[in-house]
């Protein structure tokens, strides 16, 4: 029992300084969604599996844990993610007519890391906008994305974009059995071009070339003319390019200080986008910052089919990139039962003030905090000294 | 598929006005622990179940999810209590000389509920304090729980207080098995005479008396000096009716509106509690909105037998007995991309005003917040309005 101590592998406790970093981000994303009149929900963190895995494909079924249900015998899951519990809540609890945003802030697990410096505990912030077709919905997202990232002191930031329906409409009407076409998805998502073209061999000359293509269009606003040209003709195609240069410009306008980038075959992320997608990089990160897209479909288990669009981030993750200032500033006071003492204390604390106790004999401790002050006894009175 | 939307019993989603309000009595206990000089840890939700269940007893262990690692192949647990993950990170991870006061705020889940009307996802606030074994951290406990529960909005508070000594003394050294101490520890706190009596039957005369006269020992002040009177002459026993009067006094003094009790008999509560407990009830409520007392040995098994006392509550129960005020006041503005708006909306967010975007298409749909003011443009410029 020695080992008692020992975490799960990419399973750690957040520690103070971390933590405290971690509530001030969590706070400010609460309170930046709340302008824009997000309302906060809590979906549960356990739910039946069928409901948690209702059309959100193969990837997240592998990442959540299971588990039994003792008080029914089914089967529970671990929620991986929190986006089909809010739709499920948009559909079927709150079921409104019109348009309706929601956010939600609290931990998912994972059975396998996403990386190598993964946790498989994130704490996940995220917002969705429910009941809306329109871009003007996926552009407050992105802004609301980008607005809170910035926020959060993030440098230098790159927003990804592209669009479910691309790699979507050239593989339509493809005779390809569903692992070929799942082959070929990871595969133009992580730009293998041989594996491209061994896996679309036995496609029409068209739809390969511009498999082929979509292998190169990826890079900056010269992307959606290139695409225009080179690939195929169909109205979904030609759909999601439009979309694609009408969000970006808006983008550019409203954060000129982002950079845009276009990746036009990458379908990394969850399963469930069906539109506009993006991902926002910071320099010097590794890791996409926050994912989201539109997931018009998501819904529809639930009974209602409605437009939604949102996005998702880790604040474990963004916290290594953001900048929040510690305050760790506090007084110490001796531990006593006089009045005034205790009202002192009493009413620095109601001023936000942190007051160090000195419980008994452990006067000459060190203090994590830094205190730079103390209360002390002078004729009588109880007052504030610098240390 | 229809039911998708049916959650698993005693589990459920938190809609928004209720999650804004349990998001508010969050802050605020953080906020609250942090002047007392608190600093916040975030222990996973999933750790090795041997290091969850280390010391904590039988009843804690039934309570907790089981699920397989696939990383590893070991048994990991969820949390169904945060204390002893708390002893863990003070024990070995910032294995500290002096004084640590930690909290901690996030869900446990438990394998059935415990009550009828209990959730089987509490949302746990706590505070500990390890390193100081004298009552003055057993003061400062208790002070933080009543100070936030009175902050919270809670009405008409009573705090009832024993100690895990006194039982553990009068049963000491009896040869009873493990069972039989169970049943009897249980009939006590549910003060079943009859079954005391039939459990007690084989002990000794003075002990059976002590346990029998264990069970009148509740009520007000009264209880202890008629506990010095009837129950046997230990000094284990002497000094937990002192610490119990000494702490009493200073709560009386520090919050003279809570009402005090005494219950001798009464082991609710987790069994790692070694001295000084307390349960603190508000009027109406039913369950005890908060939970605590002094448990010296439960860091031993991660190598440090730190002293350690705490407490802890779900703020989901809480929030029903809570008074904290709605703040939905918000602002609609039109969709548009003129730059003079989109300035305006800007800038009433920075000042932390919720400003609905009124999305073209959805001008006549009814607002979920109460949106008493509007930005409109009059000559040019874009002004706040009362609606």
């Amino acid at each position: 029992m020695s080992s008692a101590w020992l975490l799960p592998e990419y399973i750690a406790d957040v520690l103070p300084s971390e933590a405290r970093r971690i509530e001030e981000l969590r706070r400010q994303w609460l309170d930046l969604a709340r302008t824009y009149g997000f309302e906060l929900v809590m979906p549960p963190l356990l739910e039946h599996l069928e409901s948690l895995l209702s059309g959100t494909g193969r990837e997240l079924d592998l990442k959540t844990f299971k588990l039994v249900d003792q008080l029914s015998g089914r089967t529970l899951g671990l929620r991986a993610d929190t986006t089909p519990q809010v739709a499920r809540i948009d559909a079927h609890l709150l079921n409104r007519q019109g348009v309706t945003r929601l956010c939600y802030c609290g931990p998912v697990l994972h059975t396998k890391p996403q990386g190598p410096h993964a946790t498989r505990e994130p704490l996940q912030f995220g917002a969705e906008i429910f009941g809306h077709a329109g871009l003007e919905a996926d552009l407050e997202i992105q802004e609301l994305a980008l607005g809170g990232l910035q926020a959060a002191g993030a440098q230098a930031l790159t927003i990804d974009l592209g669009d479910a329906r691309i790699v979507r409409a050239v593989l339509a009407g493809l005779p390809l059995p569903a692992e070929a076409l799942t082959g070929l998805v990871s595969a133009l998502t992580t730009k293998d071009r041989s594996l491209v073209k061994e896996l679309s061999a036995a496609c029409p000359p068209g739809t390969r070339d511009a498999l082929l293509a979509l292998l190169d269009l990826y890079g900056g606003a010269e992307v959606l003319d290139e695409a225009a040209r080179v690939l195929p003709d169909r109205p979904a195609l030609k759909a999601a390019l439009a979309d694609l240069r009408w969000i970006s410009g808006h983008v550019a306008q409203a954060y000129p200080d982002v950079s845009l980038g276009f990746d036009l075959s990458d379908m990394s992320g969850y399963a469930y986008y069906s539109g506009v997608r993006f991902a926002v990089y910071a320099q010097g990160a590794a890791n996409a910052l926050a994912r989201g897209g539109r997931y018009d479909e998501v819904g529809a288990i639930f009974g209602r089919n409605r437009p939604a669009v949102g996005f998702s981030l880790d604040l474990k993750n963004l916290v290594a990139a953001a900048a929040v200032p510690p305050a760790r500033a506090a007084i110490t006071a001796p531990w006593g039962e006089a009045a005034g003492l205790r009202a002192a204390v009493r009413e620095l604390r109601a001023r936000g003030e942190t007051v160090l106790c000195i419980l008994p004999g452990h006067e000459h401790e060190a203090q994590e905090f830094d205190c730079d002050r103390e209360l002390v006894e002078v004729n009588g009175q109880w007052l504030l000294r610098s240390r």
